[in-house]
C-alpha cells in the first residue's frame, strides 16, 4: 500500500494542528460528529454573501415586525444579486407561461396561452421521458435544450458549438464546483493551485477551501477599472510555485463584485498568459447579458481564443452561464450550464461518469434556462410583450448602474469605479485609523465593522469587501444595483449621512 | 507549515502510482487537463445505473428508429427507478396544478383551479422573496415547506421535529454527499471509513471514491430477506480498523437494489451496534412510502432510536427523503430533504455555512416536495381526484411487486427474494461456469456479460449486480418494477426464453 505525503494550504495549519492531534476518546459524550471530528476543510469554508451580516439582517427584519428601537422601518437588502426579491422586478411572462405549460400541459388547452408557447412546450416535452418534466433527464441535460444553447453560443461567437459539450447544472455554482474538482490532485507533494481574482466571488475561495486546494490570488487593478494586469498575474503565479502545482485560472467577466467589463485586448493577453503557463481557463461569464455602460461590450473567452488562432484555439476551457443573472433573474430555478471547449475526449467520458452519479440537474431549472436562451422571435405571438418587458428591465438596470456609481462618488471619502456590467458596485471607503484599530481589537475586519454599523443604524445590508478579499490596507463593500431607483437614491442619502457621522465619530 | 501524511484507500493505489509519477512535461501537446492530470479520485468513481449498459441501450434505441436487425422493436428500460419515463404513470394532477400555480400565479384567476390549490399557492408565495419562486430561497429551504416537512415527520413518528433541522436539497443524492462530506478527514494517517451495505446503491461507492474515503462493506443476508446481520457488521468493522477511521454507517431502508423492508427488531439492533462503535447513522429512507408486501411496515430510524430511550435517543443521525421516489415519482424536480437529528449546534452552524456557498436548492424542486409532503385533506376540493390517482398508482405498484417476484422465481436457475418495498427486484442468477470464464477472459464481470447479452437479444435493459457490489461468487441483476403490467409479463417471458437459451449455449 502506498502512503503519499500531501500538504495542506498554508491557511489550514491552525485547523490541522487542532484536528490532527485530537483522539476520538477526547470527544465530549458519545458523539459521532463534533467540531473536533468535523471535516477540517469544511471549517475553512467562508461565504460572506450569506455570512454573519446577512444573518443579522434577518434578525433585525424579525424585530422590525414588532415594536422596536431601530431608526428605520425596513432592511434594504443590497447584499445579493436576487432580482425578484430586491423590489420591483416581476418575472417575465413568456418564461413563466412556458414553464407552467411544461409543468401542467393541460393548460395548453386554454385559449389564453399563445400558440408559440404551446409549440415550444410540445417540442420540449416530446423529448422528455414519458413526456414529463418529472422524468430524470440525460445526465448532461435535455438534448433539445443543449441544442438551443449551442445555437445561442454559435450565434454569439460565430464559431461552432457542439451540444455534446454543453452541460446543464444546478446554477453555475454547481458546474463550477464540478470543473474545479477535475483539476484537483491531492496525491502530489503540493496541493493543486487555482488562480483567482481579488476581489473575487466567494464561491471560489469556499470551493478551493473545501477541496484543500491552494488559492493563487491575483489582484485586479482598481486604478484601471479592475482590469487584469499581466505583470501582476506573473507575480502571483511565480510566488505560488513552491506552494502548489498551478492548474487553472478563474476569470469573472463581467466582474463580481467589481462590475468591470474586460476589454478585448485584456482578454487576449490573459489567454496568452494562460497558454504560456498551461493553465485551464475557468471563464465565469454568468453576467454576459449584463452590460450597462455605453461603449462597453462583452467578448467571450471562447470567441477571443478562437479569433487568436493556433495555438490558442486549441486551449482547454470551460465557460459558465446561469438563469439567475442576466435581466430575467430566475435565481430560484437553479438553472445554469457550462460549455467545455477543446476537452480531451477521454476526460469528457470521465466528466459524464462523474455527473451521472447525481443523475441530472433539475428539469425545471433546465426548462427556465431553455426559455431564456431561446426567446420569442419577432413575429411570434409572445414577442411584443416579451420585448416590452425586457426593455423595461434592461433600461432600469442601465439607469441604476449609472446612478449608483455617480451617487457614491459624490460622498466624501468614497471612490467608486463605473458599474460597466454585472449588478454590483464595489466602492472603496477610506476608514479613520481609530475605527480600523477599534475593529481589529474586536477581531473584526475593519470594513465588516463598518458594514455592521451601517446595518444597525440605517437598515442597509451590504457585504464587506473583506468577504471578497481585497488589496491589503484597502476597504470596500459590495452593493447590488437592484433595489428600485427611489430606494437606491434613498439608500445612498442614508449612506451619506451615516458615513459622515461615522467619520466624525472615529476622527 | 505542517505537512501531514495521508493515506489513500487501498483500491486507489493503481491510480496513485500512475498519477503520482507523471510530470507535467510528459503530457501530450500543450494540454492543461488530460487523463494523466485529471483528479485521480474522479477516475475511481463508478456509477452503474447510468453505466456502459445504459449507454448501449441508448445507442440501440437510436438504431431501432431506422432499419435494423435486432429481434425486437423497443428497449424496455428497467434500469432506473424513473416512474414517468417507464411507461404508464402520469403526473399527479394536484402536484402539477400547485407547481404551475406557483410558477405563473396569473393562473389562479381561472375558475379551473380548485380553491385549495389557490390558497396553497398563495401561502407558499407569500414567504418567497418578491412572492416569486425566482428568488433565492433561504439556504436550508423555504421556511413554510420546512414546517410542513417537520409536521409530516412528527405525524409519522410521534416525536417532535424542528424545521431548523430540515434541509431541502437537489434530490437526496445532493444531501447525502453533503452529510458524508462532514465525516471526512483527509489529514489523518488513515482515511475516513463509512460502512455501506453490499449490495448498495452506487451513489455511495461513487461518493466515497470521489472523497478518497474507505468503503467498509457489510454484506446483507440474502438468505434472510436481505436483513442486516449484526455478526456480519462486527466482522466488517473489525477487518477495516487498520485501514481506516470508521466514522459512519449507511443503511438503505426500504432497500435499493434489494427491495427489503427492515423489521423493527433488526433496526433496533443496528442502532445498538452504531452506538457501541460511535458511528454516525446515515439513514437512506427515500423509499419510505414504497412498502408493498402485506405485513411489511416501514419503521423510521428516528422513531426507533427515540423509542429505545437513553442513551440511544441522543445519537446523531441524518435521514433522507426524496420527491423522486414514493408513488408520485417526480424525479426531474430534484426535490429532496434531510433531517439532522441530535446534531451539535456548532456543527449545524458549519453545515449551514457550507450549503450557503451554493445559495439554495431549486425552488421548483422545493415546491414539488412541499406538494408531496402535505397532500390535500379529506373535504378539500382536490382531495377526491388526488385519492383516486394515488390509489391507482399504489395498487399497480403493489400488484407488480408481487407479480415480478413470482414470475422470476418461476424461471429455472433464478431466485428472487420478495419485493417488500422500494421499486426493484434483485434476482440471483446461476451462471454456467463456461460463461463465467468467458466473461472473465473478456475482462467483464460475469453478470455484466449476461446483461449485455440480454439487452442485445431481447431489448431488456437491467443493471448487473456487480454494479451494486454483491457477495463474491454470486450474480444478480436489478430490475425496476415500473413498466406496465403487460410489459412486465412480456419482459419476464422474454427473459425466460433468453435465460434458458443462455444456459444451453454455455452448458
Amino acid at each position: 500500500m502506498l502512503a503519499i505525503r500531501c500538504r495542506l494550504p498554508i491557511n489550514s495549519s491552525r485547523i490541522v494542528s487542532a484536528a490532527g492531534v485530537i483522539t476520538r476518546k477526547e470527544q465530549k459524550r458519545h458523539a459521532s460528529l463534533t467540531m473536533e471530528t468535523l471535516n477540517p476543510l469544511v471549517k475553512e469554508v467562508e461565504y460572506a454573501v450569506r455570512g454573519p451580516i446577512v444573518i443579522r439582517a434577518g434578525e433585525i427584519e424579525k424585530k422590525l415586525k414588532g415594536s422596536h428601537n431601530f431608526p428605520f422601518d425596513r432592511v434594504i437588502r443590497a447584499n445579493i444579486g436576487d432580482c425578484h426579491a430586491s423590489g420591483n422586478q416581476v418575472p417575465i411572462t413568456y418564461i413563466r407561461q412556458f414553464v407552467a405549460g411544461c409543468t401542467y400541459p393541460e393548460l395548453m388547452k386554454s385559449s389564453n396561452f399563445p400558440s408559440d408557447i404551446k409549440s415550444r412546450v410540445e417540442r420540449l416535452l416530446s423529448v422528455c421521458g414519458g413526456k414529463s418534466l418529472g422524468a430524470y433527464t440525460e445526465s448532461q441535460g435535455i438534448i433539445t435544450i443543449r441544442e438551443d444553447i449551442a445555437a445561442y453560443i454559435q450565434q454569439r461567437d460565430g464559431y461552432p458549438s457542439d451540444p455534446n459539450n454543453i452541460y446543464l447544472c444546478n446554477g453555475a455554482s454547481d458546474g463550477i464546483k464540478t470543473i474545479i474538482k477535475l483539476l484537483m490532485n491531492n496525491n502530489l507533494e503540493k496541493p493543486s493551485g487555482i488562480m483567482i481574482p481579488v476581489p473575487q466571488y466567494p464561491l471560489y475561495s469556499a470551493t478551493l477551501s473545501e477541496y484543500g486546494a491552494y488559492q493563487i490570488e491575483y489582484y485586479l487593478d482598481e486604478g484601471n477599472n479592475w482590469a487584469l494586469n499581466i505583470d501582476e498575474l506573473e507575480r502571483a503565479l511565480n510566488q505560488s510555485k513552491d506552494r502548489c502545482v498551478p492548474r487553472g485560472m478563474v476569470i469573472i467577466n463581467p466582474g463580481n463584485p467589481t462590475g468591470q467589463v474586460l476589454s478585448r485586448d485584456n482578454i487576449e493577453n490573459v489567454i496568452r498568459f494562460a497558454h504560456k503557463h498551461q493553465l485551464f481557463i475557468v471563464a465565469d461569464e454568468v453576467y454576459q447579458e449584463n452590460v450597462h455602460l455605453p461603449g462597453s461590450k462583452f467578448f467571450s473567452f471562447k470567441k477571443t481564443l478562437m479569433d487568436l488562432g493556433a495555438p490558442y484555439n486549441q486551449m482547454e476551457m470551460a465557460s459558465f452561464h446561469s438563469a439567475s443573472k442576466g435581466w430575467h433573474g430566475e435565481c430560484g430555478s437553479r438553472g445554469g450550464y457550462y460549455e467545455l471547449i477543446n476537452i480531451d475526449k477521454d476526460v469528457r467520458v470521465q466528466v459524464n461518469k462523474l455527473i451521472s452519479a447525481c443523475l441530472c440537474s433539475t428539469a425545471w431549472g433546465q426548462a427556465v434556462m431553455a426559455a431564456i436562451i431561446n426567446p420569442p422571435k419577432e413575429g411570434e405571438p409572445s414577442y411584443e410583450l416579451y420585448k416590452q418587458e425586457r426593455s423595461a428591465v434592461v433600461n432600469r438596470l442601465r439607469e441604476k448602474a449609472e446612478l449608483v456609481g455617480r451617487l457614491f462618488n459624490s460622498v466624501e471619502g468614497v471612490q467608486c469605479n463605473p458599474v460597466m456590467g454585472a449588478m454590483y458596485a464595489f466602492p472603496r471607503i477610506e476608514l479613520p485609523k481609530k475605527a480600523i484599530e477599534h475593529a481589529k481589537s474586536k477581531n473584526m475586519a475593519p470594513d465588516a465593522f463598518y458594514c455592521f454599523q451601517l446595518l444597525e443604524k440605517t437598515g442597509i445590508c451590504v457585504v464587506p469587501g473583506s468577504g471578497f478579499k481585497q488589496s491589503p490596507g484597502t476597504h470596500h463593500f459590495r452593493t447590488t444595483i437592484l433595489p428600485p431607483v427611489d430606494q437606491m437614491k434613498d439608500m445612498v442619502e442614508k449612506f451619506r449621512t451615516f458615513h459622515l457621522s461615522f467619520l466624525r465619530e472615529w476622527k
